[in-house]
């Protein structure tokens, strides 16, 4: 089995011209203009990673990762609604009851999703191979697939992959798992925050891969965030639940939803503090918060690499009847086509905004609502505001960053969701992904 | 005032031609590929029509419309769910309880959707005119705008070119008609049947307009039906809701929903058969069955100048766990950003239709589904045919005709519906509609 381990790669610049060769999909793909660098990422004590080639593609890189956790490890995890799910994220969804990790193996190039019995026989097959390589039960092994739908995961290459990363264990960095569970990702996505438990410093990194298909409940999204923080499981998959309620379901790229959508969060226990097992427990709180700024920082970087993305759009309701309302109407606004494809051509059109609104099914009332582009106010009261001048509008909209708010004006609710354009690169992605 | 009576254009090949000088908003703007020639529509008793130009932009083209419609004509409705709707929507809300109308008012290019008191009392002052010219009460007077949002109506302009258009009543058809309603659109859309009530034949003809923004529970269309049945109002609304959720609510472009979509039922009552008030009444099944034919006629040729589309596609859903149901799965697989761009590209990408089958959020099962493209089954029993040979799939998918079927094996649900796929075109009409 041909095993490519990958170096680092330390530069953005270095970055875009490097990609294609791991992320093959599109020959002369570039970054999203809007990319942001690779992050310096911290060891994590009881966390050792390992990638190899499993070949799901005719191509050379990476595309297997094995993760291999201290015993205790605690594991979290939010999986895709969808009700067409993958064999991996029934097998997470189940293992999860456990509340323990041991391993976690990540294929990329092939998602095995609608693959019946033969791509459930495979991934069992690759976990129990993890597990007996990692010397521990099959339920402490998590496993996630990304990439296309409906061919069953080859198990032989899923075995011997599997086997090579476990022998490559330690050789890998955050940075090169971040890639190797990349699809049609063009560039590495992470982040790292940490936090004080007591006297005690716990780091929090993720990776994620994710570009299209990103959509409320979840997205085409593999996260995964390891910590060395001490948290009993019940409270990890707490916090998770709530930290992505104020990410990974506050972004939209397209609005569809994946099969295989997943994030596990990993905590190891090796910083050794005295165990958070609720809000009481001190330092619940920084380690909750810690949680919360690194999913957004995660969730913001998927839209970031929307296909075809050229701006990103945080869109922020306010006034409307209650925080639920705000957010349906938030995502009415970012998934709209028609407020997407206007932002693409730097078009101050609110008239669209407007149509977004109305539509979202919520309470409003045309002649409370008003909107701003930016910090400039263009509608309010049920019509444009008075002496309107598109200039700062226009300028604003010509940037990368974007700012849609809107006030409904009738009661206390607030939600802020981000997206991207809609612009022809999308159509071309998108057309011909399988070619 | 100007005023510029059109004559009929006679056949598609000259229509493509002419169209921008119509239609302007786009410079060099041709035909939708899925265009169909403009039908031969029998004028109905007790029907009148003008046309004039009022000069809504920097245009020659008619762009308001005057329907006279005949004494004790009855009139049904279905409207935007828009929350923020425009005055026009609001008043035939208000106008259809009194169940009669004598006129009806159409402005193209500005929908005066979101202009506050301003655009209210544009409405307001112009069907005031028109019902003082056609001698009738103002809650006789149906009315409907379509164009840019935000910017209000200006009473002066829209004042004189109800004069106008009043003025030349007689002198144009529907063809004109269909011509001075549209705005995006790239083909003049309308469709004509009959019914036998008794010995009495009488016609249904209808006219729409509508390419973007188009969604389920209406679309930024505006339709209009004219036949010389008697019916009652209130028959007449039932019979015209139920055509509706076959039709207009069963297509979709790109999800959006506008503030402005309105569809409006006239019986003139010419014909003179015995009235049809409900199911019991001679000739009442075969009334119903032309206006659903009629209705699903009018709502395809919409999906047809789908913005940018180049294929029609029909979904349809079986096996479900009931009717609703399959209806949303359906609606969610011709919503999907990527089903969409995968028909445009020709890619038989049927693991999309799973993604899209599974965000639905409906009961299924993975393993009991099944999917089709055309006659050919790609997938049964939760994974791909054995020995699926994709060229027959690729020949049908290279049509203009797409059919995408999925049978979710748990139930007796159908459902049908229409949309198109999502190309460059959209894109690049959408970034630079205002410009």
């Amino acid at each position: 089995m041909p095993y490519t381990p990958l170096a680092g790669v330390a530069s953005l610049s270095r970055w875009a011209v490097a990609w294609p060769r791991f992320y093959g999909q599109k020959p002369g793909m570039t970054s999203s203009p809007l990319a942001r660098p690779f992050p310096a990422l911290a060891a994590i004590a009881g966390v050792r990673i390992g990638t190899a080639t499993a070949g799901y593609k005719r191509w050379t890189r990476a595309d297997v990762t094995v993760v291999e956790l201290a015993p205790g490890t605690a594991v979290a995890g939010i999986l895709t609604r969808s009700k067409c799910p993958s064999p991996e994220v029934e097998l997470c969804r189940a293992r999860l009851a456990g509340g323990r990790a041991r391993g976690l193996v990540v294929n990329a190039g092939n998602s095995n999703a609608f693959t019946g019995l033969t791509g459930r026989e495979a991934a069992l097959a690759q976990t129990a191979v993890a597990a007996a390589l990692l010397g521990c039960a099959p339920d402490a092994i998590f496993c996630a697939s990304t990439g296309v739908i409906g061919v069953p995961l080859p198990q032989d290459k899923a075995v011997a992959g599997v086997t090579a990363a476990h022998a490559a264990l330690g050789t890998a960095d955050f940075e090169a798992a971040t890639i190797a569970i990349g699809t049609t990702d063009t560039f590495a996505k992470a982040a790292t925050t940490a936090a004080m438990i007591g006297e005690t410093r716990v780091t929090l990194n993720g990776i994620i891969k994710g570009s299209g298909m990103i959509a409320p409940d979840m997205a085409t999204m593999l996260g995964f965030i390891f910590t060395d923080a001490v948290v009993t499981p019940a409270f990890l998959q707490e916090l998770l639940a709530r930290a992505s309620a104020g990410s990974f379901n506050c972004i939209t790229v397209d609005g569809d939803t994946s099969t295989s959508d997943t994030v596990l969060a990993f905590a190891t226990g090796a910083a050794g503090h005295s165990e958070i097992s609720g809000w009481a427990s001190p330092g619940a709180d920084a380690f909750a918060a810690a949680l919360d700024d690194l999913c957004r920082q995660l969730a913001q970087l998927v839209v970031r690499d929307g296909e075809g993305a050229t701006k990103f759009i945080t869109v922020t309701v306010a006034g409307a009847e209650d925080d639920r309302a705000a957010h349906v109407i938030a995502m009415s606004i970012a998934n709209s086509p028609l407020v997407k494809t206007a932002i693409a051509g730097g078009d101050a059109n609110w008239g669209r905004v407007v149509m977004a609104v109305g539509k979202a099914g919520e309470a409003a009332e045309r002649d409370r609502l008003s909107i701003r582009f930016g910090s400039t106010e263009v509608a309010a009261g049920g019509m444009v505001v008075p002496g309107y001048d598109e200039a700062p509008v226009a300028a604003h909209l010509a940037g990368q960053d974007v700012d849609i708010g809107v006030d409904l004006g009738i009661g206390p609710g607030r939600a802020r969701v981000w997206t991207c354009d809609l612009t022809h690169g999308y159509i071309s992605i998108n057309a011909d992904y399988r070619s």
